[in-house]
């Protein structure tokens, strides 16, 4: 339906970009704002087109994408709220004086943005973590054009939606180039936006081979750039043996919900299951069995998807000492819903098995004793998330297993499930490498705004120059950090200028 | 003296860093301040040996090394202060709430260590920014262990703060593994550092040939870890019309120190100075170079850098209409303090002349008129620092100059000058690249200890586990951002856990 851009195209669309940085970065808090809500609106405005388009293109029910555009919705004006707040911008004052030898200058810092976004949607959240999702959300708020690459298995949903991004543009009167909507089906379309000079960070949802090889490419650019690539993990559930002997019903009914879910295609998704080998817990086990096996397998989101789950399930349940539990009957596309199980002594010894299969393919680690345990959670490679099925007697009893677990992840859980992932301030979606490329930001939460935006500091400047977020009478009433103690007061004794 | 580490040293070394990890990463804020107040001590208590030591190895006068001890002990202490204060650690809770549909998750997130740290030092700071300066005393305070590489070119003064750090770590009962020292004249030692597994971060302080190798070793390994390296730069100072008029003999003063102070040997000297052609311009320059004059020639810092100086002044002064406009009378190791200029319109075509030359050289580019003055500023690489000399006619007539360098540089300075870069929190001293690998942080200040830490969320946890920092009752007293909102105050109704 749509042919790739051109380079041409391309450059002519980036240099649009540029322009419009040089105007949007100077727009108030408020204006940034209220442009992100009118995109909300403009959304909401799509009505079932939206809906229906999204679920012909991604075999999603339409209750999970009515549930998926109200998320990506509350993202889009939460984090107009946040932007609004002014928290994130880290606006720290540190008042100068000039009778001290040498004389003190007057210094104030805040975050401004990194310049034009290029965002790589996911195939498996068409809104939230796509178009007009929560990348594209945090690099508008900071004040960051967007440049979006319109996921391939999505292009009518991502293009009706860029056309409620552009409907926005319009009604709030932004500069023209702040968003640009790019067709590749080719990966060198996405290569050329993210070596191209005018994109100053990358954002992106996805496999690990995509994610690394935008990483790379742009580490290897005479000036690198930051790729934000939330590549996905295993996310292990350590079922610890008092709570499994305790609650294995309720443990096996929470993991049910949580594999099957929309087919197993969530980048939270549990793909592990660690335990120490014992009745109790092989009766957990024969209860999730039991509990999938009520539960259909469905189409995934795209053959692609399908091919690889098949082909990385086959992988996995051929490897040594792997010991298939259930598998459904195929969906329409052959992909069977799977549980299955390895001695932990042959998880340690195959690293495939460490491996995501992306989809309803969940394996059982059972371990011959806590030593094991703690060995399996040192092998673990980089989490978003990590949780523990756990009472007050193995919190105590394995304290260490904690301390080893805290490394591994970006996200604990206690007593709960990895899936359903909060849209708050206190979220941390991203970890550890491979599951993300820095784990110093987040993907999911205000503080994802921080990903494209560095800090800047003014020195000796005149009160009237300064930006009204560092100006003495802090005019937006945000929180500062003045002198080191956070406050909204006015700064009364400034000494800055000459 | 020191014969560099073998590679079984090394691994042994960090087997011992990761061990001390598991320890100090729980040790409270108060306790990791008390260590870095430690050291401050014991390297006071290294007195005038320390001095001395540093002024044979450095040539630096014995003024400037008792300023920089003061710096370092500084920086220390205010980061001990910063750490305990906790702000840094970002601590959000939104509270749960098991009654709403989806029950909604109680969260609570603060930052975490990243894990063993490798430290580089700056030749130019034996104190400040080496074995015992800003990026160790950040990682200590984000709760890292610590592996220096002794600068090659100041070996023992490395060796003499070493022992200061593991008396500190006897004195306080520190895990052995915290601190590790190691030597190596040869590339390979930094490499095989870089490439450790145990190691997650890198500090780095130096050239840009070197932090650029570092960081695409730390970016090439299967486990990508994050490397701050801050690379120097050029630091333009932009001379407008109706600032010189009025204040030339001013101007010309503040950088006649600037540009000469320690032979120029700072990350942020003024190596170019833009202007627009007129007599004014040509008088302040004129003032300059009559106080330049003024100031004798110095040693540089080792060989090597004196080397290069004269390759690289050689090689400027050498490029199409360059013109010399001064040089001093040659120092022990052959160095001449330089001031030279060049027409805007050369200086354009020639990137060479955009790259800095380490050392007492700067360039005067002349405009002919605004228009190439917003040129220069265009085509500008990423700076840490870039000043105005500007009255409030000048800052009126350009402001669309001014944003234009917002986006080069991490500190714009007003009618100031870029050497003296104060520790505080508004301090910025990074910036976009080449200057800095990461725009997002700052190696001075104690926003630097954000370079070693990432945020971890705890998802419905009972109190008891939470970290002290997360615990309804806030005992640490520290701010937390709750339910979006920046309080002291305690959690009342947390609804958290099961």
């Amino acid at each position: 339906m749509h042919q790739d851009h051109t380079v041409q195209q391309i450059d002519e669309l980036l240099t649009q970009s540029q322009a419009a940085f040089y105007q949007y970065k100077n727009l108030s808090l408020k204006q940034r704002a209220h442009f992100l809500r009118t995109i909300a609106q403009e959304i909401e405005a799509l009505g079932d087109e939206l809906i229906q388009t999204a679920a012909e293109e991604t075999h999603l029910s339409e209750q999970r994408l009515i549930a998926e555009r109200r998320r990506t919705i509350f993202q889009l004006t939460s984090y107009a709220d946040a932007a609004e707040r002014g928290n994130w911008l880290e606006a720290r004052i540190d008042t100068g004086n000039q009778l001290s030898s040498p004389p003190k200058p007057d210094l104030r810092k805040l975050l401004v943005p990194l310049g034009p976004v290029v965002v790589f949607g996911a195939s498996n959240f068409p809104f939230a973590y796509s178009t007009a999702g929560g990348d594209t959300a945090c690099a508008f708020a900071a004040g960051c054009p967007v440049i979006v690459k319109a996921h391939p298995a999505h292009v009518k949903t991502s293009t009706l939606v860029a056309d409620a991004i552009y409907a926005a543009v319009k009604k709030c009167e932004m500069p023209t180039g702040i968003f640009a909507h790019i067709y590749g089906k080719e990966f060198a379309v996405g290569e050329y936006l993210v070596k191209h000079d005018v994109v100053k960070a990358v954002g992106f949802t996805g496999s690990y081979s995509g994610g690394r090889a935008l990483f790379d490419l742009a580490a290897q650019r005479k000036n690198p750039i930051p790729v934000f690539a939330e590549m996905g993990s295993v996310n292990p559930v350590f079922l610890l043996p008092d709570k499994v002997a305790a609650e294995k019903q309720w443990i096996a009914e929470q993991l049910t919900k949580s594999i099957t879910q929309d087919m197993g295609q969530f980048c939270t998704n549990p793909g592990l299951l660690v335990g120490i080998n014992n009745d109790d817990l092989e009766g957990c086990l024969q209860e999730l069995v039991a509990g999938v096996a009520k539960i259909d397998a469905h189409q995934m989101l795209h053959e692609g998807i399908a091919k690889n789950f098949k082909e990385n399930r086959l992988k996995a349940l051929g490897a040594d000492d792997v010991k298939l539990l259930y598998e459904s009957k195929s969906g329409a596309d052959g992909a069977k819903i799977t549980i299955a199980s390895v001695p932990a002594r042959s998880f340690l010894e195959n690293q495939q098995l460490h491996e995501e299969v992306f989809g309803p393919f969940t394996l059982a680690i059972i371990c011959d004793n806590e030593e094991q345990l703690h060995q399996v959670a040192h092998a673990l490679e980089g989490q978003l998330t990590t949780t523990l099925m756990a009472s007050d007697n193995d919190l105590t009893k394995l304290v260490a297993l904690l301390n080893i677990l805290r490394e591994k992840c970006g996200r604990l859980i206690l007593n709960g499930v990895p899936t359903g992932v909060e849209v708050a301030l206190a979220m941390q979606h991203g970890g550890p490498f491979p599951s993300c490329t820095d784990s110093r930001f987040t993907a999911v939460g205000a503080d994802g705004i921080k990903r494209f935006a560095r800090p800047v500091s003014f020195q000796n400047w005149n009160n009237q120059y300064l930006p009204d977020e560092l100006k003495d009478e802090n005019p937006l009433n945000i929180w500062r950090t003045v002198n080191n103690e956070l406050t909204k007061e006015k700064i009364n004794n400034p000494n800055n200028g000459k």
